[in-house]
């Protein structure tokens, strides 16, 4: 099961996994899309990605091929089919194969998922900060769907690692929006800061769990624009993502401005990896 | 040679033609595209077309796989064997295949072109005019680059068509910008009115010819932002586009707002037929 696909019901080798060059995902990035994590040969959260895929879908008037429960047995088989310890699975839905038209066509969609391994996620408190770069947010104002039409975010991300930067945050009108491939939190006393899901910003899976366990833990919860000056001012400030779960920033536009991972980061992160060993116990995703 | 499709070099049937569901095409819309169209078997202003698409992907960093030359003489080529008259070709580049990651992988890059029979253009005069509707401009701010980020044109000309009208017309703050598959002109008096090429606008090859003509015939540009209701209350209105040329405007949002092609656009389409005529007969694209 190694490097295998399932495409549209079929299970086959990635390698040899082929769409046509009229799939609207390719053509008009006319599809939507997640990334969840595989902890222990589980799936973490699976419902939650697949219910955000139900709503992307929705947004741009596209029918997904199997429900959410179908969606979910299928990937949960074909991650324990896979014998994948930690990893991540991608999954993608288009609009389909059909002559090349803006309109929607009258035709099947194009579903696929796989897998990945990943290593595991170390603690922040011994894993080096993020380097991160300000870049304008000229994305368009629906980035609350997580859509395939994802060149603004590969263009911001290939401009950080030219400055020798881990990540991109935008920013918008002096406003702090996301990262390309995160979102952002700053921590100004004991309370964390991050800008609010919609037209800028994704509504992040980590994050809201990040929001969830912050309001266990007593910390408060402040959901507004933060201005880019605020942030580099934060005692602390880190990003959150599926794959790499809480991340503390140590550089911002190639300047240290914090040297080690805050006491509330960490908190966080381990309030986090308990949520994920519960899971993995519980055998539940 | 019917239905065939240049992929990577090698000509085969475009229904047999695929893609590995890696490419960066089909997951981040990591690429750019051009229609050109094709009169009397033969590519009109081909170079323009190819010349915007080195611009395109320079601006995303993309390097073409072969040099516009080469680019030029296997679409001739491939037009000239495929024995088609009348028609467009669509021609994309994406950045290849490699597993999927943000940053810019080492991979060759994935080139494709084929054509498609398309009907004559009708005289604007003899057609019925185009039915509009206003949408907010949502879009990102790099419009300019004729990228395969789609989706918010797509979700733009649904949105139309679910009113029974013909095209989207972008409008940002109040100020016309462009359909989402043609460039839009208002005309006031002897004056033509476009917004300027840029964040918003692509700078549309159909456009660049009716800027020209215009000079030729002794009609005033004016290439500066538009409100709405100016443009609402112009004495003319027409889009352009490569497969369509000059089309006139009857109903916006419904309501009609001219009741027939007007004698400027006439004039200018007139002039553009005379052009693609010329270009045909002089047998050079």
């Amino acid at each position: 099961m190694k490097d295998q696909i399932w495409l549209n019901g079929t299970i086959m080798p990635l390698a040899e996994a082929r769409i046509g060059v009229e799939d609207r995902g390719f053509q008009f990035a006319d599809g939507v899309y997640e990334v969840a994590r595989i902890y222990s040969g589980r799936c973490f959260v699976l419902r939650e990605h697949l219910e955000r895929l139900q709503r992307s879908a929705e947004a741009i008037h596209l029918k997904l091929p199997y429900s959410i429960d179908t969606f979910f047995q299928s990937i949960e088989d074909f991650v324990a089919a896979s014998g994948l310890s930690d990893g991540m699975v991608y999954l993608q839905v288009t609009r389909g194969c059909s002559p090349r038209n803006h309109l929607f066509p009258e035709c099947s969609s194009t579903a696929l998922f796989y897998t990945r391994a990943l290593p595991p996620v170390p603690s922040p408190g011994t894993s080096r900060g993020e380097r991160v770069l300000t870049v304008p947010d000229e994305r368009w104002s629906k980035c609350w769907i997580k859509s395939i039409a994802l060149l603004p975010n590969v263009l911001a991300k290939n401009e950080a690692a030219q400055s020798n930067a881990d990540e991109a945050i935008f920013v918008d009108h002096g406003v702090v929006t996301e990262g390309s491939i995160t979102n952002l939190f700053a921590v100004i006393g004991n309370t964390i800061v991050t800008h609010p899901a919609g037209a800028k910003v994704l509504p992040g899976i980590t994050r809201a769990i990040v929001l969830s366990i912050a309001g266990e833990l007593g910390i408060k919860i402040d959901e507004r624009p933060p201005a880019l000056e605020e942030v580099q001012a934060a005692d602390e400030a880190f990003l959150t993502g599926t794959t790499r779960e809480l991340m503390w920033i140590s550089h911002w536009n190639g300047r240290q401005l914090w040297t080690q991972c805050g006491p509330t980061t960490l908190r966080l992160h381990k309030a986090f990896q308990a949520k994920v060993s519960a899971s993995v116990e519980a055998g539940t995703t």
